[in-house]
């Protein structure tokens, strides 16, 4: 998507470690408008394939899937970090490493809104290794949910993450890939992105 | 906001210690377009405010500030709670004790994103005793932004955040107000919410 790699090569940040910043508009800061063009375009990709509900995880995967649930005209359900007192046990479960965070945290989602009947489009603002999102394809499995697709913000196509999703069988949507970056800000992004 | 109260009244479960369960709608699942009418309310209340930026706190509060700030065509930004290591340290920080999950945690907001420039409609999906919200505050007044309102979806009138504030001085604008609840199910709402 031209617009997001425009955004990305103008306002993101490359630091030490294959860390790219992209806090003024995507995942602390956020342009509302930008997140509701990158919906429109994974809305037109996956529009035929009947989904039911849009799948997340907290935090910053949150402002794209609701404006992506708004043009599918069905709930955003988002995945928590950690277990929060107000919901109760009665919840699918997986462990996910962070390699942000270089720790392990469990993710739960209720088993009152994720079931056989729903068909999921699983939404994240960012993939790396993956493990968020295939975190995410853990708990559909739990509930025996149909996954139609990944929509992705930015991939870092250095990483494994979305390859590996794409070899696993998923239809993964990634607006913005970035094959490689350096820290005198250079980024180069993959032509076959969307 | 008499269909935010029928809502709740419909949906919301009431557990041991005033916990209140809006799971399905607000802060798990969450009902898109029930943001964009609670945010429009909001709206309304606010739009000849100047505001420039909308405030609100991972992860629950993000939803429905994404959709009061495509009403006013601004960005949003929410605090993080932990300290995000793809973020520097450049950062306005305060601690906030939670009442849900029993212990204090820090809040972070980039100072490239927050200033005296600024003015700022906080948002967030629940206010009980009030500290996530009086962090917020805390946050803009170290940036020496200005805070034209505060946006609340559900208050529980019975704890004393919403009336704090408003004791402050600040023009708090809550949906939904509980009176009283109790576990047989029954939820007192306020009259004077809007």
């Amino acid at each position: 998507m031209k617009l997001l790699e425009d955004i990305i090569a103008e306002e993101g940040r490359v630091y030490p470690g294959n860390v790219l910043k992209v806090d003024s508009f995507l995942n602390h800061q956020i342009d509302v408008s930008l997140m509701d063009r990158m919906a429109d375009a994974i809305y037109q990709r996956f529009k035929d394939a009947e989904i039911t509900k849009v799948l997340t995880i907290e935090a910053s995967g949150i402002a794209v899937a609701c404006s992506v649930a708004r043009c599918f005209g069905v709930p955003v359900l988002f995945a928590r970090k950690s277990k929060n007192l107000n919901i109760g046990d009665d919840v699918y479960v997986t462990r996910i490493s962070s390699y942000t965070y270089g720790k392990d945290y469990d993710v739960t989602v209720s088993r009152n809104y994720l079931n056989s009947s729903d068909k999921v489009l699983l939404i994240d603002d960012f993939i790396a290794i993956g493990n968020a999102m295939k975190g995410l394809i853990e708990i559909c499995e739990q509930a025996g949910a149909g996954i139609a697709g990944i929509g992705i913000c930015i991939e870092k196509g250095f990483q494994k993450g979305g390859d590996d999703l794409r070899r696993m069988g998923y239809d993964v949507m990634s607006l913005a890939i970035i094959d490689s970056m350096s820290e005198d800000g250079t980024i180069t992004f993959r032509p076959s992105a969307e």
